[in-house]
């Protein structure tokens, strides 16, 4: 049964539908309301719709669920699935799931499928997240909710008892949350060091020498521009663990909780990690391309243009020859333990290691 | 206890046996077939076996299931583990844990072990998929057959109730259907741009200018044919999708289905998006290994003399300079984002994130 | 409940308070250990906090279980849990969750969070593992256990019955032992192969000719060694195939066991494949560093050089020409194929393949 007309009830159904089950649609005004559903749901009135079925969809906004208490008697004794979202991170004191239970005691409530899109209902679960997480109090309720998630193509997850449902109602609203700092800082970072390249490679020489290096901007002074940024974030990433040991020190005990600032800042490692690999990859792609690039071109055959006219045969500088090979050698290598650092942090992974493997790479 | 002594069996016994259990195989043959099997396990006739074991995987053709009916009395109340594969997809109208089940309507019947390969089986689960998908209506049943599972050290997965055992059958036949197409896809394309390229960067200056350029086949030729081929693949990911919005404006709904050739393409645009970015990655390789060809080399010192002996000091084209660093920063900048699509298509990341974000980072 | 007072059971205090729970910690000195847990938490004697908690976790050495014995009374009927770790693997004969449930037989012994740390209960799950691997022969038990791991923030995985527990026990202990035997190999294969290439390029040309070509150590060297490495390792991963088949041709069954070294070679096969690999993917980054080094520009100019002087306008040798793209194309063609065996190596990959498509990519 599902009980509402809106998007997502009208979604719900067309699943159902789709893989096999009877529905049954609750309507306030089942005859204006049939056309919106398919055909082989029936759309009836919600007391009759509710007595037909064991397991109830209840696809109607937080506000609404007490216009159900009509249906208290009819409702007693079957599971009733919240598959409700909010507007707004924790809006309301209780979760959805846990309000309706307390205006229905004589129900069983499973939270459930309000992590999946309508869109993705109508199409059936092709790409993105197939999972569907369920909470319930009642395990065999849950049971039954997560086969039907099974036969509809999802991959139901469970979640525990009822008090994680305010947990899953939050999950819709996140968006990439644990990114949002470490990305702004990652701007911020990289638009300082670019100002500054800026100045001493382009400006610079062109206020003291007059020389035309703004062909430099795209490429060159991105690309030195790149590495400061990716040695900040990755400093930035191992200094909290010292502070958090100076706190522990300074305080004498390792229960005392960390200040606020310090425990956000632990809890964004991974992500300022993951930014200064990226910022170190970018970094090796540029300077790969170096040698492609036209202005290279130019200045080699300028050089031994130069070289050939004066008929100096060779120039050898052995230092600058060594600092080259040695740069890049480090450089190399050192990209190769980001890269293994990046590797464990992909989540099927790092949940194949255990903390002592995980620490050791670290 | 295990019925048949075929190389499933067979392989079945040795693992079982190593993973501790007791083994019991019933036979029509005991005495021929005793050999086979390895020496810890018990083999007698169906009959016995049967009412020593409580657990008996059945490891026959579904075409001699029916000769197991003079055993009706002996398996009633025991656990029947279906552990059979069909040799085409839907070959039969219902699957044949569903099948055995309607033969021996007073046993449990749980699916599983099909996904498993009889080598698998004998050197236990190295590499590749540790996954036993079991399916049942009976939870206590699937609980005792996961548990045979963990012990033998694959990973039960509960796939729920006995409707999923035709799906469960169905996936040790797939071989990666999904990206059949894509693949003639972008073999085709690559063929097309392939040989127009070759036109036109070799055979055309060889009849015009009887220039000898074939040298450009293996890394040129190519590296100007996988971009085009990266680009329309990519053009294919999203052409779908306002097809469909099209589609849903002309009929005035979202509810109706789409015609089947559209819903394929969008079921496939994953696998044509990671194609897309296949192609561009080994572009990049491609492009950044062309300073690394003695022909490079050949052509710049050329120039260079060229110009010495003209006693042309600097040449110096501020547009080609600067095309080309636009080109190969913009070039990067697109393989970064796409990288990123790359990465969030991985299984175990796209299920850590909702569809908000997924569709954020689309 | 919590029994003990040291580092593991403070943090899962402390994590247990902070995710809402009431917790009660038995002590033998309740008075001086007090003020080492969270004020939230009641810090009584042992019997008195046994009495009051359903769920008592045991947080004390095994060492230390049989003093338990007097309570046995009051903990009749209570679920334990089992957090200890063992200092070695297989230390002791059975289990410690088995020894603590032939202790107290009239309680549920469920084995639970020893594979989480210490900082990780404090500080809450971050990064890395969040995964709790649980068993126990009671179904129930288990479920609660999960539960409350599941509040906690972890995620709770079933590992089915009690005789899990061993496994449990050793994965603290566990250092990545796939990998040292393959890392071993590679750098003694490395070793090998740096000197042969040490004599070749640099020793051998400084001692016939007094040439210093010692620059040629950080990059060439290395890069010509690489190869060789990856060669070696890749063919150390398709030759126990070819020995396990003859193995099986020879004894003429495919159900006797592979000698011992041969079991552990097959065993190691994805790590010796994954370091031939990451060496292969390191030659391509070195190769394309060799046009960035400054002594690459020397030796280019200095050639540009003698040929203007010696006013030979072009020099163009077709063969090595040829060589270089066919080489270089090649060797990226079996980058690529090589990537795809790495990414379907990926978990979250390979547990979405069935094995008809695992040994069609391999």
């Amino acid at each position: 049964g599902v009980l509402g007309s809106g998007d997502f009830a009208r979604s719900l159904a067309v699943r159902l539908v789709c893989s096999g089950f009877k529905v049954v649609v609750g309507s306030r005004n089942p005859k204006r309301k049939a056309n919106l559903f398919p055909a082989a749901a029936e759309v009836t009135f919600q007391a009759e719709a509710v007595k037909k079925a064991d397991v109830i969809f209840v696809a109607i906004f937080r506000e609404h669920y007490s216009t159900l208490c009509d249906l208290a008697d009819v409702l007693a004794g079957k599971i009733l699935v919240d598959v409700s979202n909010n507007t707004e991170i924790n809006h309301h004191k209780e979760s959805n799931a846990e309000y309706l239970a307390s205006l229905f005691p004589a129900c069983t409530v499973v939270k459930g499928f309000n992590v999946v899109s309508a869109w993705t209902l109508q199409s059936g679960a092709r790409d993105g997240n197939k999972q569907v997480l369920i909470c319930s109090n009642n395990q065999e309720a849950k049971r039954v909710v997560a086969e039907i998630a099974q036969v509809m193509g999802f991959t139901p997850v469970d979640m525990g008892c009822m008090s994680s449902a305010c947990e899953i109602e939050n999950i819709p609203l996140r968006l990439l949350p644990a990114w949002k700092i470490p990305i702004f800082l990652a701007l911020g970072l990289f638009l300082c060091f670019f100002t500054y390249n800026l100045v001493r490679q382009v400006i610079h020489p062109y206020i003291r020498e007059q020389k035309n290096k703004l062909y430099k901007i795209p490429i060159e002074v991105v690309n030195t521009t790149l590495p400061c940024v990716s040695y900040v974030m990755l400093s930035l990433v191992y200094l909290p663990g010292v502070l958090a040991a100076c706190s522990q020190l300074y305080y004498g005990t390792k229960y005392r909780r960390f200040p606020d600032w310090l425990d956000q800042w632990l809890q964004h490692r991974k992500q300022i990690g993951l930014l200064s690999f990226f910022c170190a990859a970018l970094h090796a792609v540029y300077s790969l391309c170096l040698p492609m690039r036209r202005s290279h071109r130019y200045l080699l055959i300028e050089a031994a243009v130069k070289q050939a006219v004066e008929k100096k045969m060779t120039i050898w500088v052995e230092e600058e020859v060594w600092r080259m090979e040695i740069y890049i050698s480090v450089g190399i290598i050192a990209l190769g333990l980001l890269s293994l650092l990046a590797i464990t942090s992909l989540p099927s992974i790092a949940n194949s290691l255990n903390w002592r493997e995980f620490s050791f790479i670290q």
